[in-house]
C-alpha cells in the first residue's frame, strides 16, 4: 500500500448517486409533459440496460460507441417499449387511442406519457447523467485523498460526461481517466492498464477505489491495487448488492473520509 | 466569441516559465556534482532540440514517442555532444585527461561536468520538465476562468507531465488533453479536433489559448477561436520571439488576468 501513488475512482455509484440523479431528472420531464411516469422503474430500467449495450461494444458486436451514444440508444429503445407496452395496454382496454395527445404526446399514464419526447428533450434527458449529484462524503474526502495521491476519474463515463459532472459537482480531478481515451470498457484490461501507463506508473502504484466487486476483482487480478467503499445505497433501498467485498482488497472502507484516514491522507 | 465553452490552454511557454525552471534544475544538478555548466545555454539548447525531434514523429521517422521519452533522447544527445566537445577541447589543450574524476566523471571545465550523468540523474533532469512555475499571473487567472469556462491543458507534454507539473503548480485543470491521448503533436489538426470532439463540443466552441502564432495558426485555420497571450520573457532577456500577434486572433491579452477580463469571467 505504501508504494500507491494515484487512486483511480469508478465513478457511478461509488464517487455520485446515480439512481437518485435521474430519478430527479425523469421525474421533472414528465412534470413538464404532464406524464404519469414511474420515475424509479425507469431509472432502473435504464441503468439495467447499459451493461448489455456496454457488452456489445466489448464484444466488437457494436462499433466504439460512447456512454452518451449508448445512453441515448438505451432510452431510444426504453421509449419504444413503453409505446409498444402502452399500445397493447390501450387495446386490452378496448381502443381508447383517443388518450393520445395531439402531435404524437401521449396523454397521461405509465411510461407511454413520454412516447411523444421530441429530440430536445431526449438530448436533455441523456444529458441527465452529467447532472449525476456526488454522495454526501464523497467532495470532502476527495478534497483530503488529494494532498498527498493523484486522483483521477476512472470511469466508462465518456470525457464530456465526467468532465461536465466534476465542474457541476466540484469533484477536483487530477485526470479524468475515461474509457473513452483507450476506446475499451471496464472491465477489459486496456483500461486499468491504459490509465496506469498514462500516469507512468507501475501497476501496484495505482490503486482502483470502487464500490463494486467485478471492477474491484479485475483491477487486482492485473496486479492494482484495490480499495473497496460500501454504498448500501446505491442500487435503492430494497436492494442488497455491493454491501461486502467480494474477496479481501488492499484496503476496505466504510466511505471516502474513512479511506482517507486508512490512506494515511 | 459568445458560444465559447472551453479554452484549451498551451501549456510550455504560455502557462508556465520553462525556461527559468530548466535552469534551476540545471544548475542544482551541476552543483551537485561540482561541474561547471552554462545552465542557461544548456536549457535553450536542451529546448532547441525538442522541435525537430518531435518532426521525427510527426513525420513517421519515429515511431510515437511521448515528451518525456523525447526529452530524455534529446538530453542524451546532448551529454553525448558534450562529451566530443570536451574531448576536443582537451586535445587541444594538450591531453589533460587527467582532469576527469574517477569513474568517467568529468572534473570542472564546460558541458563536460554531465558527461558521466548516471541514469538516476538522467532520469531527474529529464522530469524537471514535471516541475516548471507557473507564471506569475496564471493561477489566479485560470481560477476566475474556470468559473466561467471548462479550462483544459492542451499540451504536447505527455499526461504524466502534466499531472504532475499541475499537482506542484496548483493548476486547476478541468481536463488535461495531452498530445499523448492522441498520438499526434501540435500543430497536428487531430491534436485541435480530438480535444474538441473529447469534450463534445464544435470547433467553434472551443478556445484555444497560447503565446504562439504557430498553434493559434492551426486553430484558426480548423474554425476554433483563439486568444494570443504575450510572455515576452519566454525565451530569456535576449530574444524577441512571441511578442506580437502575426495575424488577428479572437482577442489578445497582456496576461490571464487581462484574458479573463475579456471573457468576462
Amino acid at each position: 500500500m505504501e508504494q500507491v501513488k494515484a487512486l483511480l475512482f469508478d465513478v457511478f455509484g461509488t464517487v455520485v448517486d446515480w439512481r437518485s440523479g435521474v430519478i430527479r431528472d425523469v421525474t421533472a420531464l414528465a412534470a413538464e409533459h404532464g406524464a404519469d411516469i414511474d420515475a424509479a422503474s425507469f431509472a432502473d430500467r435504464w441503468r439495467g440496460a447499459y451493461r448489455p449495450a456496454m457488452n456489445q461494444v466489448r464484444s466488437g458486436e457494436l462499433p466504439w460507441t460512447n456512454l452518451d451514444g449508448l445512453h441515448r440508444r438505451t432510452l431510444d429503445q426504453l421509449l419504444a417499449e413503453a409505446d409498444r407496452e402502452a399500445e397493447g395496454g390501450r387495446e386490452a382496454e378496448g381502443g381508447r387511442e383517443a388518450e393520445a395527445g395531439p402531435g404524437g404526446q401521449a396523454g397521461p399514464g405509465g411510461q407511454a406519457g413520454l412516447k411523444g419526447l421530441d429530440e430536445a428533450g431526449r438530448s436533455w434527458l441523456t444529458s441527465c447523467w452529467h447532472r449525476l449529484d456526488p454522495w454526501p462524503d464523497a467532495v470532502a474526502g476527495l478534497g483530503r485523498l488529494k494532498q498527498r495521491y493523484i486522483i483521477s476519474a476512472f470511469s466508462n463515463g465518456n470525457v464530456s460526461l465526467l468532465v461536465n459532472m466534476a465542474k457541476r459537482g466540484g469533484l477536483p480531478w487530477d485526470f479524468v481517466a475515461s474509457a473513452e481515451l483507450f476506446r475499451h470498457y471496464k472491465p477489459d484490461p486496456q483500461t486499468y492498464l491504459g490509465a496506469a501507463e498514462l500516469l507512468s506508473l507501475s501497476p501496484a502504484e495505482v490503486m482502483v477505489v470502487a464500490a463494486h466487486n467485478d471492477d474491484l476483482i479485475a483491477a487486482g487480478d492485473l496486479g492494482l491495487a484495490t480499495a473497496f467503499v460500501a454504498r448500501p445505497g446505491e442500487l435503492g433501498p430494497n436492494h442488497q448488492a455491493n454491501r461486502e467485498p467480494a474477496r479481501p482488497y488492499t484496503c476496505a472502507a466504510a466511505d471516502f473520509g474513512d479511506l482517507a484516514d486508512q490512506l494515511g491522507a
